[in-house]
């Protein structure tokens, strides 16, 4: 047990990425890990002794992913529509509505199944930190139950009652509701607020007064920016100090300056445009502007309904011309500084001890071997969970 | 064991896919095997009893894919071609060299255990039937020792001697080795000859002679073809009767038609168009015209170097606008027919029990859950693999 102080020796690490700016990536490494954290890190032939030692016999470490927006807690499925949007037809919000009515309908163990279903699938692909959003409730009491559900999973849980305005409420009454009663029955389940700004969801001023009601409350800001065309969600997420932009698919270069300057992360997710059949979000304006970039993969049963950071990495890789380490470090540190998080994400002494071993010599193999699962072993907080 | 005559029925498959025109799809659907083969398929609740019962739960069920495309014996890893290629330099051929050179070098007990690793990655994600080509040995006696060693893992071989012409041999002395010698000491081990015909590569004329020798040695051709321009491969694989025209990326009017008049099967590879941030071949076009199109991986290390059949489905619904059934039904069947299968790629009575259970209720999952590893059983002939 790491926790009894018992440390344990990573050795024969072929290439250990670190996600570290200081010492990025090393070659014939090790790593020793003690109490759920990172006690030492360096080459292989200096390794302390350790009671413990597993031999990575050349295989590939990096950091566990970081996956900074997912949806999870839902009931199900969408398979016709993601079918007929394939055959040709336009992606339709109004989608959301069939998952809204399934998720009401649901009750809490069911979703507290399919929930943990979509962690496993995670944890298995290497994932160790992931934030879930509500969303598919939008009534007090059925965002409450799916906060409470997320709970249970991850402290990165984000309210997110401003995901569509449903079906048969004027948007003026639901942002009074999202802002009032609902705010107060979820504030006490959330790390965050977050808002679907965007043409037929919420506009500017609703954005605004949602995201602030939200900090008002101890809430921190992140927003869904920017997806389906231009408009103010960068804006708004630099005004307000959010933590990160996600989407980003259609900047001005005043967003694209502003994200840069502003330490906002733009949270880039390319499974979405996989399976929307849309344009990919310029990575390279973004890096060569000095942004920040985290890669996630945005899982939800309508628009992005894949849980694997590495096809995202591999994704990022291919239609966003960011080279594999920079790929691999938006899965790491860039989603752990769109959580704002320090202990996860990179692997440096004193970090949590959350790392992913992989089939094969090096991270690059992550894009270079697309659809390939290559995460062979997985550790959370020091302790093996694949 | 099944050999014993015991019967096993896989019942409540939610969806059941069986590549077959006859009843392509049945809904809540059951399977009997019995030695190897499938002995019933209808509804669950009209199911005859059998020795053995296992329980889909509402999963679906498809066969076996069949990759009937794939360059496995190899030695080394191209991982630095690979992330320079993607940082926008040209893909050139010569780094085949790169891998011819490992390969030489490599011992058998070394080339058996990388091709060993490569067909249980595609055995834990689907894939029952599979063909290797030799290529990377360009001399008699390392080209008939990778089919040597291909022939341990399936009866698929592909005697590709023709990959490229090797540095310090002139073209005209390599078709007269290809020809001769090597042919005579590959056909043995060999049920296919392929061709890479392509400029660069090989011509029409050197194409006809090779194929034709190989034709002559009682082998069947196939051919690479088509891949980087348009070119002579289609014309020559419908003229002499190939099985399958591999690539087919770019083709001219006459090519389709030809295709959809000649039963040569257009066998598409998508992870080469990925890998190589390449345009992808038109499948709209080779379907509407009545071609018959498979899918497979190319798995290689220089353009292709996933072994991952549901990705490259995933791939075809995205990017060439192929529908789910027809995906998964070209990467089923659709390889089958490549290979002159009569046997796989279809759940038919008769057929050789080769399934695969998804962790989804569908084979729509494939696409709408990309790079989830969704494979959770695998059958071969019956017997458990995976
Ligand atoms: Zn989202
Ligand atoms: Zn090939």
């Amino acid at each position: 047990m790491e926790s009894s102080g018992r440390s344990t020796l990573v050795d024969g690490i072929g290439l250990l990425f670190t996600a570290d700016p200081f010492r990025e990536e090393i070659e014939d490494a090790a790593l020793v890990m003690e109490d759920g954290v990172v006690r030492w890190i360096g080459r292989s032939a200096t390794a302390p002794a350790a009671d413990a030692r597993i031999d990575a016999e050349g295989r590939a470490v990096i950091p566990g992913f970081v996956d900074s927006h997912a949806h999870l807690v839902f009931a199900g499925d969408r398979t016709a529509e993601f079918a007929a949007r394939m055959a040709g037809e336009r992606y339709s919000a109004g989608g959301i509505a069939t998952t809204v009515a399934a998720t009401r309908e649901a009750s809490v163990p069911e979703l507290v199944a399919t929930t943990a279903a979509l962690v496993t699938e995670m944890t298995a692909q290497g994932t160790t930190t992931f934030e879930i959003k509500s969303g598919y409730g939008l009534t007090v009491d059925s965002e409450r139950r799916s906060l409470e559900i997320a709970s249970q999973f991850t402290p990165e849980t984000t309210y997110l009652g401003a995901h569509v305005v449903p079906p048969g409420t004027s948007a003026d009454d639901y942002v009074r509701t999202v802002t009032g009663p609902m705010l107060d029955a979820c504030a006490p389940h959330a790390k965050w607020v977050d808002v679907f700004c965007e043409r037929g969801a919420f506009d500017e001023d609703q954005s605004r007064e949602i995201l602030g009601a939200g900090i008002k409350s101890g809430l921190h800001a992140r927003i869904h920016a920017n997806q389906l065309g231009e408009g103010p969600g960068v804006r708004i997420a630099c005004d307000l100090g959010a933590a990160s932009a996600d989407h980003c698919t259609h900047l001005s270069d005043d967003d694209v300056t502003a994200l840069a300057s502003s330490g906002v992360v733009a949270t880039l997710l390319p499974g979405a445009e996989f399976s929307t059949r849309s344009p990919y979000p310029d990575a390279r304006r973004l890096l060569d502007a000095g942004a920040t970039v985290a890669l996630a993969t945005d899982c939800n049963p309508g628009s992005s309904f894949t849980t694997s950071m590495p096809f995202c990495v591999a994704l990022a890789v291919r239609e966003m011309r960011m080279t594999p380490a920079e790929a691999v470090r938006a899965a790491t540190r860039g989603g752990a500084q769109a959580l704002r998080r320090r202990d996860v994400g990179t692997l440096r002494v004193g970090a949590k001890a959350d790392l992913v071993m992989l089939d094969a010599p090096s991270y690059v193999h992550l894009a270079y071997r697309p659809g390939v699962p290559l995460v062979s072993q997985v550790w959370r907080a020091g302790r093996r969970v694949v």
